[in-house]
């Protein structure tokens, strides 16, 4: 690795434009991947991408745009993926160089349905990337606020300390405060947690509960991510630390979180398949209530309870009648 | 105390207007004592109150109603209180009947400012009421959810659980759920509390702050609160649960709470006083901030770490600017 290490951000999302927005605050070049050619020849023409915060106007100069991957990952020595965990396998198959020699950082949340492993996990396993090498970028945090430089706080966790505050140290800026930690597992299975959660509010909120019930279905929740966070990684953390419970809530109260949005859209009748029809993009949350599920029933006896979780799955995958299973999870809070 | 016990509510607010109505739903007759002339004589005639809650339609021949607060309290065993804590006092002045017999529950969040006390330690200190007959109703629950019978889950503290447990029978229906809990000042201090981080967090609103902010507020609030509560009453609880947690987030992120609306006037540049002025209802958490406040600087080096609750104290009665403070503040969350 160079002295002044190289960065390169891998999606072309709306947390990915951020992540880039935010990098571009500290860094002379960010290396930047994105699958839509459309998109990158509007962002070389006009300086901004077409499809997700648009308002954001880069300064070219600073971007080393690219739709091969290859080229990305081989010009960095760190790499921040943010595509869609659904997406990831397909998008690593093209890969050609290796990933054995990078620091790779991850702000995906949710599981990768192919080998149903966390996205560090995966790297590990599959890219053989030593877990020295990985971490991840958590919330609380809207790309939309970013974008208006809101501030916000992220948390970036690694199980290198000095490899954490490195990649907050580039991520800091007037309107970004960086925490670091070393829950790196515990981190990304909240992330994902917090999207199901956030289906069982958006739910809630389609059969016409309040916000009376809205409060203690946070409550329960973040209690229910405890247990399960304690049976996947067991270690000492404050689940009411930022990158927990704010994430939790930044979600889970948000009228614009795309999970929260599908769960109203089921509440309010829709089925699974319309729902999804009806939405331009994906709500990681179903995905991940699969995954959530299985994996704890797998566990058998050694389970955590979760309530919350088999609700959603029920109404998600099992095709329960989403009023009736409520009503039941309704007795199970409180 | 005769086999079925009595019940009366002291109080004619909207939070009081709803546990009468909760009341209805098991009892034969509630007796209610409210201040206002006009708002009984109007309820006398047309069966609801005219200033809160107006949409729940009473059936006359369950209540008692007087505006004669020794009549009222006559009239039955138990006593729900429901009226702002910086009015009690002067309520309570009116007394000639004791209350020495009485099981009394309080609905009331915050501390009398007269005697400095919360409402409980005011009871027994000032009324002899023994610690055994005093309980308290905690939410989350906005009053106007009852009113449209949303799903709410109440918490009921009292040292002696079958009271808490009795309070919790005549309260429960299709739409309330009631646990029953033996931490008292410790729901006490959290119900109090979280109308300084609904204010807090109404100035972050005011300032410009965004979602992403809001979010780590909270989450600090709840840390705060944890440490505040435990230095005042240690035991063993979780934080996490709704009388805690629920309430906080429900005050939190309500578009309609008293206390975030005066903290996002403060926020915008209103005065303390214009803004008290622009607002037809106490904000409780604006005298909570300033007894909590001093009753943490009262443990000296024991105190607990409360920067929310300080620049929130800063702002209110130290004529601090807000934007500055909350800026400092900014620096001490993570």
């Amino acid at each position: 690795m160079s002295e002044k290490p190289k960065f390169a951000v891998i999606g072309g999302g709306s947390w990915a434009t951020a992540i880039v927005k935010m990098l571009c605050e500290n860094l002379d070049e960010v290396c930047w991947y994105m699958r839509s050619n459309y998109a990158l020849e509007h962002l070389k023409k006009h300086g901004h991408n077409p499809n997700y915060l648009s308002s954001v106007e880069f300064n070219l100069k600073q971007l080393k745009l690219s739709n091969d991957i290859n080229e990305t990952v081989s010009c960095a020595d760190c790499l921040i993926f943010v595509v869609p965990s659904a997406f990831l396998h397909k998008e690593l198959e093209k890969l050609s160089v290796t990933l054995e020699d990078k620091i790779v950082f991850s702000a995906i949340k949710g599981i990768v349905p192919e080998t149903s492993l966390i996205v560090g996990d995966h790297f590990n396993t599959h890219y053989k990337v030593p877990f020295n090498n990985i971490g991840v970028i958590s919330g609380p945090c809207h790309a939309e606020e970013v974008a208006l430089e809101r501030l916000s706080y992220l948390t970036i966790a690694s199980a290198d300390d000095e490899k954490a505050k490195m990649i907050a140290n580039v991520l800091s800026s007037d309107y970004i405060k960086c925490t670091t930690s070393d829950d790196v597992l515990g981190i990304e299975y909240a992330a994902m947690l917090k999207n199901i959660y956030a289906i069982a509010a958006g739910i809630a909120h389609g059969l016409g509960y309040g916000d009376n019930f809205q409060s203690v279905l946070m409550s329960n929740a973040i209690r229910e991510m405890k247990k399960y966070v304690k049976k996947v990684h067991k270690m000492k953390r404050d689940i009411n630390d930022s990158a927990y419970l704010g994430d939790l809530l930044v979600t889970g109260y948000s009228a614009f979180s795309r999970n929260r949005l599908f769960g109203t859209m089921i509440g309010k009748g829709y089925t699974v398949k319309s729902a999804q029809l009806e939405m331009s993009m994906i709500a990681e949350g179903y995905y991940a209530t699969n995954s959530a599920y299985k994996l704890n029933q797998q566990k058998g006896k050694k389970k955590a309870k979760t309530p919350i979780i088999n609700a959603v799955y029920e109404v998600l995958y099992e095709n329960k009648d989403p009023k009736k299973t409520f009503k039941k999870l309704t007795d199970k809070l409180d």
